[in-house]
């Protein structure tokens, strides 16, 4: 295999097992043109979103049906080689690196929305079903899928990570919105988790277990879903602010008046500046919350009123209205192009994002802090965040040449996440631990509990082939 | 140790192990008159709500902090003795029954509020605390905890069974509502899991795991809740309709459309007429709808227009108000008492309570073919359901004399489960597996499920003492 080739001094430790030819001439056999081992395809499944490098995967499959993962599974169990699902490669935080070698299972023709029960609002979907294709699919019935991590990632990376995103403030996130799944687990055995029941208490939870495990448990493999009536009326607003202080205590305000705000989303004025480079949108280069309201149309008047009555208080512009649906995905484009438009203001950069969680009344201590920090460290950053959830990012845009610059920004996430965690906080809201957080959870959830998450993972996956060396080493 | 007593034929075997002189010799030292060998207190610890009968437990240690509990389980462990945490004894599946003998752990004095952080709408408290104690403890600050299962609970064994009851509708489950937990494990260790964030994708969901275990993975010690404002506006109501299958029918469409109403059960006319005579409450004897609207004065008028509406179509008769705190208390001490009203109704009667949900579009299928094979079956009983959520309650009331009653009435809930389960939905609702739905579970789950379930129960729990012979048998 590859010899270790990490770039990163951060990356825990790359210990590539083999993996024998005899499996891959295995897989090939069965599974002919949708197993591969070209060196394109490997090293396309072998990276993500981070800034992290490992040696790809050996081979990757294509699988197209639950029953063909537990084949691969059955086959790598076999032969005791790591196998590691693979959606669109969205993560942020090194999922999908194969640091222990093996095999990349690709979800992405499991793209199937196998049924849609619009009277229960629940839909069941194969794992490489996007988000986007979803609501596309779905459009006709009404209904809609709220969680919006930006990314259009696929259900299945979505639930393996807990994702959540724009819309959680005020449907939840991955963990509340699945109902139930279909999980292939490390010895190829297929299960389910979860009825369409809306609630149950018929013994442990495995589907919450599952939800967040990040591969590590079982290859999910179907997920059954909450769905929602699209709200009757919609209204998107900007308002603008004078200081992040006083964006973050207008948030602050709404959440503890509970308002039943859909998006409460910060951008920071700098962050607006190089949105406005990237997509020319001539918005007002101030601090900003964006904003929706999803209700009937006397709900959604009330809570605006509401909202911007607040926001004046604290030196908010008046609003600047989206109603149209064109209006509202130009400023939620705004939104979810924040991430590209930052990399394109420093071309070539690599980005480190945090994802720091905390108690809604300790988010204003832990974001302006922060923000000094940042700013004084002379690195490029952008500033993103779901507010109203407490949680945040910054993205810090780092010249690979410099490797200083990976140094200082550790130092500035590791500043934030001590922080986080002394207000009560967690050190990832969205993104998971991955291989980049294994230290912060640690000291956030104290050894016992990790204790007991290792105990658990040796359990189910005696042989440790399932995604192996993420979220702890063991 | 007491001889097998058991006079109920559907128990699982009951097994006591030896509980050694010398275990309880080192308790009574340790917590002197807090570790009680009466037989008296013993079989008020050994038994709960449920039908079921089970010798008591050999000791009862009333621990007053998380360190004794942790003694308790450690001292346990040592001799490989069962420990049984108990709350206020109100499950109705048997949770509490000594099968296998031990210690029952009384949590009842470790009944402090701990925290209330009123800005972020969490509170933390002790497993002790009761709901009705919580409330009234957080009275002033305008803050409620909605979580109501009629009976008035300890947090911690509403978190162990995943309760839910009449606001779950609205306000979700303990599944949504508990942030974190603190553990003590089958080896004595203090945990804590989750933290005081919104959300968090920091490791496996241990929070979410404990949550409904039972008491067969750890003893919860503590909790950190979700609390929410105190509506602006709050509207009790009460709809009689014609039939069942109308109220049923109302309610589908209610949920259907999302409307986010806070609470709405049914009770059927035989019920009321119990209830009435009960508590003279003079209510019209048909079946009935109970709802409650929370909201801003609008909303609430919005929503409660629009079920009257509904109802109308459906045949059903003009709302009853009841918007005085008092009248409300009224009408929902109607529904509290159902259950001691149908008791009362055939005096020195046991209770077998049905628990099944289902996907609200299956809820009149499964709830009409259910009352007439009850109707059939001669067997009197009571009919409440908080239906918004697809969950419904029969109690059949059983003539202890009468052991085809018990036979019949378990053939009844067999079929009704049956049907629960074909229709996509699950044997407990809210009340727990226990001793009585093990099979139910098995069906429900498929072996792979429960099979990974014991896994992590042995795992976590090599020898066996947490509340053992509950969910499935090991």
């Amino acid at each position: 295999m590859n010899a270790p080739t990490s770039k990163n001094h951060l990356l825990p430790e790359i210990n590539q097992r083999e993996v024998p030819a005899a499996l891959i001439d295995a897989l090939k056999a069965r599974f002919e043109g949708r197993c591969s081992t070209a060196l394109v395809v490997r090293e396309q499944h072998g990276r993500d979103e981070s800034s992290f490098d490992a040696p790809p995967p050996a081979a990757v499959v294509f699988a197209e049906s639950t029953a063909e993962v537990a084949e691969v599974v059955k086959l790598a169990a076999q032969y005791k080689v790591p196998v590691i699902p693979f959606g669109v490669g969205s993560s942020l935080e090194g999922h999908l690196l194969a640091v222990q070698g093996g095999i990349s299972i690709d979800m992405g023709r499991m793209n199937k929305v196998l049924s849609v029960n619009a009277d229960d609002l629940t839909v069941t979907v194969q794992a490489g079903v996007t988000r986007k294709q979803l609501n596309e699919d779905i459009k006709s019935t009404g209904l809609f899928f709220p969680i919006d991590p930006g990314a259009d990632a696929t259900i299945g990376g979505m639930s393996a990570t807990r994702a959540s995103g724009t819309n959680a403030v005020r449907y939840g996130t991955m963990r509340e919105n699945v109902l139930g799944l279909e999980v292939v687990t490390a010895s190829g055995e297929i299960i389910r988790t979860g009825t369409r029941a809306k609630k149950s208490s018929a013994g442990y939870d495995l589907t919450r277990l599952m939800v967040g495990s990040e591969g590590t448990l079982g290859v999910i493999t179907e997920i059954t879903l909450r769905i929602y009536p699209l709200p009757e009326a919609v209204s998107a607003a900007i308002c603008s602010f004078p200081s992040i202080e006083a964006a973050v205590r207008t948030t602050i305000q709404v959440i503890q008046m509970g308002i039943p705000i859909a998006r409460v989303e910060l951008i920071d004025s700098n962050t607006v500046r190089m949105v406005n480079t990237y997509a020319k949108l001539g918005l007002r280069e101030e601090p900003m919350l964006l904003m929706e309201f999803h209700g009937s149309p006397t709900g959604v008047k009330e809570q605006a009123e509401t909202v911007q009555e607040i926001a004046s208080e604290m030196g908010g512009n008046a609003f600047e209205w989206a109603s149209t649906p064109e209006e509202r995905t130009r400023l939620w484009t705004a939104r979810h192009n924040a991430y590209f438009a930052a990399v394109q203001s420093r071309p070539g950069c690599k980005v480190i994002s945090t994802d720091t969680c905390v108690p809604i009344s300790r988010l204003a201590d832990c974001l302006l802090d922060s923000v000094a920090e940042a700013d004084a460290s002379g690195i490029p950053y952008f500033l993103v965040g779901h507010v109203g959830d407490g949680n945040f990012h910054f993205g810090y845009l780092l010249d690979p040449a410099k490797p200083e610059e990976r140094v200082a920004a550790e130092q500035l996430n590791h500043q934030l996440v001590s922080r986080a965690l002394q207000l009560e906080g967690t050190c990832t809201g969205e993104h998971g631990v991955g291989l980049h957080k294994m230290d912060f959870l640690v000291t956030e959830a104290g050894t016992g509990a990790v204790q007991m998450m290792r105990t658990i993972k040796r359990a189910l996956d005696p042989d440790n082939i399932m995604n192996p060396g993420k979220i702890f080493a063991l």
